[in-house]
């Protein structure tokens, strides 16, 4: 297969670890005779610096041209704490997203048996988990009109949904689910939201075409409990924008291996694949983050090209390197530790 | 002392441990001479059932000329799966809050030395947590305009802040914090929403006057992640309505006696005190819920009312209770499980 893939390193560690799912991809390519090229492209604190502009229209055109994205990480704190900033890299993340159409992001959420310690919560509770949320990723209140009135003194976000949007993310969670569990739980917040009641209603009416499927609807406060109480309880999740922001990054630390979830957005067309961990500034440059999020990542992206058994390769790899202890300071627990380049290289060699 | 205290049981299991709580205040009073009246009133779905709505006027009138509210709980199952359902339990508690002007809801976070080993969390992630997050609660998207347009196939809610809103409820944060670990954590979404952006500016403005607390602002995505990892790192958070409800929830569990943990709602002159778990409908009459998280709110109201002592000795007398197993069902582990009404006598008699 000839794969065309944009590559957006982005801010912090994402050019370190985009590094390494680049040498794990090329070694698969190279295994099973594919023909991968790869078109890197600027984005976040790195475009601005270059051109002023977060997600230039050189870089989505780089992207619409390409067959995937591979995406590393986006944010720099010199933006973080300044309010008034004019430009920031997190538009051109939401700029990306809007522009790509990546309605569906698809975080997983599931454990390593040899990291099963790692986690924050007791073995017993995430035993099990592997669980699946789809979240909405262009709509909502992150793209509502917004604003200030009152002289400054008052400020407004919108929350907007169409039935539309809500079928296209919900038949995604639907047809996921029949692949699984047949366990669909949509999270909203329909005692208060009149665009979760709608939700609600979309997801209610769309039961009837997946007899097979159990659908649950739970709040998201609840969810956000249940979540760390019983997480292998959860099958495939559906939810709006801003809840699943705040529920992936939750569930993505209760399996304890951050450093190891990899997600996928996609559209009608395009597909994006990125770790699910932040741009670590503290830690840019210094060959010490953990690349096996992005390289796993990268094998969402074989596998939605039909390519499973290379997918597997990878994942089979990555299991490998974490039971040799081939891995990075964050999972080394006082053995030796290695760096970032050298986990890449290792995998590379051992696909 | 004379208090005037106004009984809202609520639904489901709501009016069984108000009894409890009621019992023990009783003993309280006794024992240190207060005279305290109660003035029972409807609210939630057994309001709706006696005149058709959630927040009666005359329930109203009885908060109103109260000094305290005590609550149970509010909500019943046959509301929540009826998403055109024109009246819910749930509206009676916005209306009430917005009513009284209970723009500050304070929940506590800690453990209980004898029951940290029911946490989800491992022992050394939990130990010593003590936070408490300080939510908004009359205002942002639970209160914006919302509706549906487009023949009911678009649906928007609005959130809306004002200066006035923030500052005051940042006000009680820092304050809080003074009185504490002089630590503060503004949680917000600052790199998205507008609104997010004006609490971030407005707390950043105030922080002069209080030299002495340390503020950290974090993202609502990022502190869904730590509050699991390390939630005993945190001290005093502040935030708005909607982020609030689903953190306190989350903090709720981890300390794995979410029956024990007990809230207050306050404004400029109302008072209102209530467990933070919901009504629980399944247990409802059944003399099995765990009344201490009612209880312990009533203990918060003591100490509001500057009676550190009467508030001491509840606190002391349930956590004898812990400590001798006079427990209902969820924290009995196989040993003997007590009733709701059996807990209350043994407290109420060991004041
Ligand atoms: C950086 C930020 C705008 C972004 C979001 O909120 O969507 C991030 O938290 C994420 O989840 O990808
Ligand atoms: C019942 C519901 C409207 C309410 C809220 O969202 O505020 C509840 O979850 C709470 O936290 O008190």
């Amino acid at each position: 297969m000839k794969l065309n893939i944009a590559l957006l390193a982005g801010d912090g560690i994402g050019p370190e670890v985009i590094d390494q799912a680049v040498k794990v991809s090329d070694a698969i390519a190279k295994k099973y005779g594919h023909d991968l090229s790869w078109t890197p492209a600027l984005t976040g604190a790195a475009a601005i610096d270059d051109c002023g502009e977060p997600y230039p229209d050189s870089t989505h055109d780089v992207c619409v041209a390409a067959d995937a994205v591979l995406f590393g990480a986006i944010g720099h704190p010199r933006f973080d704490n300044d309010p008034s900033a004019k430009v920031r890299p997190e538009q051109g993340l939401l700029k990306m997203r809007q522009k790509l159409g990546l309605f569906a992001n698809v975080r997983p959420t599931f454990t390593f048996p040899s990291l099963i310690d790692k986690s924050p919560l007791k073995r017993e509770r995430i035993e099990g988990t592997d669980l699946i949320i789809l979240r909405e990723l262009t709509g909502g209140i992150y793209f509502g009109e917004r604003g200030r009135k009152d002289n400054g003194n008052t400020a407004f976000d919108t929350c907007t949904y169409t039935r539309a949007e809500i079928t296209r993310l919900a038949k995604k969670g639907f047809e996921l689910a029949m692949t699984r569990g047949k366990k669909l739980c949509c999270v909203d917040k329909a005692n208060v939201l009149e665009s979760s009641r709608l939700w609600r209603e979309t997801v209610q009416a769309m039961e009837k075409d997946y007899p097979e499927v159990t659908v649950s609807y739970e709040f998201v406060d609840a969810v956000a409990m249940r979540l760390v109480q019983w997480p292998n309880s959860y099958d495939v999740m559906i939810t709006e924008n801003l809840f699943g922001d705040i529920l992936t990054d939750e569930a993505s630390v209760i399996s304890g291996s951050m450093g190891l979830m990899p997600s996928a957005s996609v559209g009608e067309k395009a597909r994006l694949y990125e770790p699910i961990h932040g741009s670590y500034p503290q830690a840019a440059g210094k060959d010490i983050a953990n690349p096996l999020a992005t390289v796993l990542s990268a094998a969402m992206m074989f596998e939605d090209f039909g390519l499973t058994q290379e997918a597997q390769d990878i994942r089979d790899v990555v299991n490998k390197s974490l039971a040799e202890g081939i891995v990075t300071e964050d999972l080394s627990e006082g053995a030796k530790a290695y760096k970032t380049s050298e986990v890449g290289d290792w995998l590379a060699k051992n696909i």
